[in-house]
């Protein structure tokens, strides 16, 4: 438990964001009128990820990811009168609360909302639970679903890049059906867990329109046909209308009111607006400010998250999905992602940094990663003489391949750590490029890049990116991006700005062109992306598929 | 200094090897009935390398590696009597001295052997000193002389795999030309370490088969054209006649009896045999037994170096050299190379080794490579996923191109140090394959492999060899080889054996198959190489020239 307390006794109004991550939850109160944070509470999920048995010690098969949906409720119970009271500010001047979740994070539920593993006799039940986003046991599921949409040319393919993921609504759901029918047939809703959250404070559930769009393939107010889905599985037919089909509500919009119940838990006053639900990502580009056609928010962290409004419907080979209103209303939002980014600056330090570096970053009081940076900093664009590719988590745009593999070119008996790590830096960067490239020659221009995340801090990371896209870099003004723009989306629900566009206005944050690119230094990274395309089209694209057979060798030889 | 005793008061004949490395000098005393090696010692160079500057402060400029040639007679003076003294030998029964060096290592002297550096006034000279195998800075005159010899179609050019490298003699001296022309001009020989030491030794300068065959380019009796010469500068017409030619001495041929000098220097007796001079790889060969056709020894430390007799004459492209007479007197002598091999594993060790792993290993009382190698053991083929190219030091043959680099291939975020050291264990392995089928496809037969050298001590990489050649592995029987090999062409120069195969027969060492390939294994590394190769030749055959491309990036970005 971690509260924050910002000196505050202002009678304006304020709104509760409340931030649903993987691992806790944070609620942060915050001022409508400027946006100002007042103060903060993290709850931390009791149960955390199930990822290798259920709580009652039934085991779980590789590649599952629950959750357990009592926890979430745990966050609005502790953290929202936590945050309000580190904010000192009173229940009255709270105005409405609004809510983000991962995502695609989806539970099975009884027609009033109940979770099915809170029925008696089903807590032993894996397909009871929730399916957190990084659930990839649906992987069988997934394949057949593009190739059989493929194969029929369903129209809504081309919105997700070609490629419907494993860790989406209808992957996970025909999973359910295909290994425990009988839970399928108790399951009266899939509801996303952004959906049930808001279900739960206010009584009404509306699907929000970014995960319906995102992760539950509608599409110009259609999902995929019953024809389709029974070609799936005779089964699986009535899947949308029996359980997913549900009014859809738009971003900002107000669910509903708050419910006694809801009050009860949070402490805030009951029949305050309570906002349709959202996704993490979705929300930071308002709290970065990121309003406008073509402002790019990168969420860096573990992974990156591109998100983007823009005016032009395009057709992006290998984005993770184009959704009308998916971001903003009335803009096409448009969603993007590297699979590995601080994961793979991770992986690099776990594995490979010697004892000698660490004790000289322990001497230097500097932590491992500020320390690599530091050294690579130093050296000139090229210097290191390498080229990598960022693929050690798989390449989630563009490529949209997970059994690619990353690649370390270049080494020779002189090469050390800082080079190394210099290098993968430089391959996100490239990946970041490659995907506003995709965007920007299928006709949806990209601007400008606003940065969130944890990675912010790097600044030699942020240059890299400014130098490398050669574009100004935006740096958002808050640690807390995603409550801050759930929040904006409250203050929006309960009528104090007009449209997310005016509370960005008012709320955002963000300072804008913090890095610039340098000619000389992007002159540099130019030639060193033409190597990393190079590369990239030739074991990304199908020449060389040795990553895809030694993946293969890989299972054979451990199996 | 290092000395070792056996007890032996043996009144059987004796010889002394005496193997000239990079940083020391070793003398054994073997008998030579059966090559007992009786007593051995080892003295170090006074100064060692000269990397950076003359011992009279004169700085170097980069790639530069000199040696003092007074430092190789102090090994006669002080590690021959050490090592007689040592095997409790008396001098009187050592009936012949034979010798090995480091090649291409070469040094301008007068005509009387006085080396130009001892002159007075010429010691703060640097092309007047030794200029050390690993001297490369006459990259630009050996360029340019195989350009020379590839636009007028020397016939020569073609023994050498089509590359002559800045190691050898003609580009060594015509740096020295270029760069010294005063020195060049007092030079009255040009002279291999190898052959001055036995001039040294009997007063009588032979230029051994061997260095004339593989770094002096010597074929058929004949040396590069003074028509040719003069083509590379007009100065360098007469280089062959006025300062390199010189009457050949075959392999293990008595080149005269130890002077009176050398003598006192030694211990050993006045006239006794002194062999002609040879080099530490192929010395090595008869030492491990290795004197029919088709039997490849392979010297793996830092580097590998592949020597083998064979009664075919073939063109292997991109092998060092075919030098008739150039191991064993009558066969062809074929010599190739990795250029790096232990210094890879070195560097891997060096500068990825996490701290955790230091700390393991340190309490199971291993040595780092130890330590991961007993990791790397427990897995079985392509359990890793990875494929690597060994070039971080280049590619010495058959690409013969020391501007490629090291790659990684198949890194995920599950990825451990030892899957990265195994695959760079295996692709050394893969290196000696593509050699030996190089040589197969030429119509030159590989049968067995018999491996020398210190990374012999590591089963896990003599496994993978055996594996991945599909061939069984012997291992030579003695940890100093050269030395051993150096007293047995002593011994045939002395005429207690009648030939180096005779001598092989009585006094060499090796423990025949003592790895075999296993078949499920091989399979398996029969994909992986297939995986290699295709990125060998995607890489070093200019489809993609990136690793060229990288260096210049990396030196523009130095400048």
């Amino acid at each position: 438990m971690h509260t924050e307390h910002h000196e505050s006794t202002s009678l304006t109004p304020c709104v509760v964001g409340v931030d649903f991550g993987t691992l806790s939850g944070r609620a942060v109160v915050v001022r409508v009128d400027d946006g100002a944070e007042l103060g903060t509470a993290v709850h931390t999920y009791r149960h955390a990820v199930l990822d290798r048995e259920l709580p009652d010690g039934t085991p779980l098969p590789p590649d599952w990811a629950l959750q357990v949906p009592g926890d979430y409720l745990d966050v609005l119970r502790h953290a929202v009168p936590e945050a309000l009271a580190a904010a000192g500010v009173s229940p009255e001047q709270v105005i409405g609360i609004g809510t983000d979740f991962t995502a695609c994070t989806v539970l099975p539920v009884l027609a009033d909302g109940t979770p099915l593993c809170e029925l008696p006799g089903l807590a032993g039940r894996p397909h009871a639970y929730v399916k957190l986003w990084r659930h990839h046991a649906a992987q069988a599921q997934a394949d057949r679903i593009t190739e059989l949409a493929d194969a029929r040319k369903e129209p809504w393919l081309q919105r997700y890049g070609g490629k419907i993921s494993s860790e989406w609504e209808f992957a996970k759901a025909l999973q359910l059906l295909e290994e425990d029918p009988e839970l399928y047939e108790l399951t009266e809703r899939w509801v996303e867990a952004a959906d049930w959250i808001v279900w739960r404070l206010c009584g009404t559930y509306l699907r929000n329109a970014c995960t319906a769009g995102y992760k539950g393939q509608l599409q110009d107010g259609s999902y995929p046909s019953s024809g389709y889905l029974a070609a799936l599985n005779p089964d699986f037919a009535g899947f949308v209308i029996d359980k997913l089909d549900q009014p859809i509500g738009q971003l900002g919009a107000r669910a509903g009111g708050l419910t006694a119940e809801a009050a009860a838990w949070t402490g805030l006053p009951e029949g305050i607006a309570v906002c349709v639900g959202n996704v993490d990502a979705h929300v930071t580009a308002p709290a970065a400010g990121a309003v406008d056609p073509g402002q790019m928010v990168a969420i860096m962290g573990t992974s990156t998250c591109h998100v983007m409004s823009s005016d032009r419907q395009g057709v992006v080979p290998g984005m993770c999905g184009v959704v009308d209103g998916g971001i903003l209303p009335g803009l096409w939002g448009y969603e993007a992602g590297q699979s590995g980014v601080g994961d793979i600056f991770g992986w690099f330090v776990r594995t490979g940094l010697p004892a000698s570096y660490a004790e000289e970053a322990a001497a230097l009081g500097r932590d491992p990663h500020e320390h690599l940076t530091a050294l690579a900093a130093e050296q000139r664009v090229g210097e290191h003489g390498l080229i990598a590719l960022d693929w050690q988590s798989g390449n989630r745009s563009v490529l949209v391949d997970h059994e690619l593999s990353g690649v370390v070119l270049g080494l020779t008996l002189s090469t050390r750590p800082e080079d190394v790590y210099r290098a993968l830096l430089e391959a996100t960067a490239f990946g970041t490029r490659t995907i506003i490239e995709a965007f920007e020659t299928s006709g949806v221009p990209v601007g400008e890049l606003i940065v969130a995340g944890g990675l912010t801090k790097n600044a030699l990371l942020m240059q890299i990116y400014a130098d490398v896209t050669r574009r100004p870099l935006g740096v958002i003004g808050s640690s807390q991006g995603p409550a801050l723009g759930a929040a904006m989306h409250a203050a929006v629900a309960a009528g104090a700005h007009t449209d997310i566009q005016a509370a960005a206005r008012s709320m955002g944050k963000a300072d804008r062109g913090v890095y610039q690119p340098d000619a000389e230094r992007a002159a540099a990274y130019d030639r060193l992306y033409a190597e990393y395309r190079l590369l990239h089209d030739y074991f990304g694209r199908g020449t060389n598929e040795v990553m895809h057979r030694l993946r293969r060798l890989r299972a054979e030889a451990s199996a």
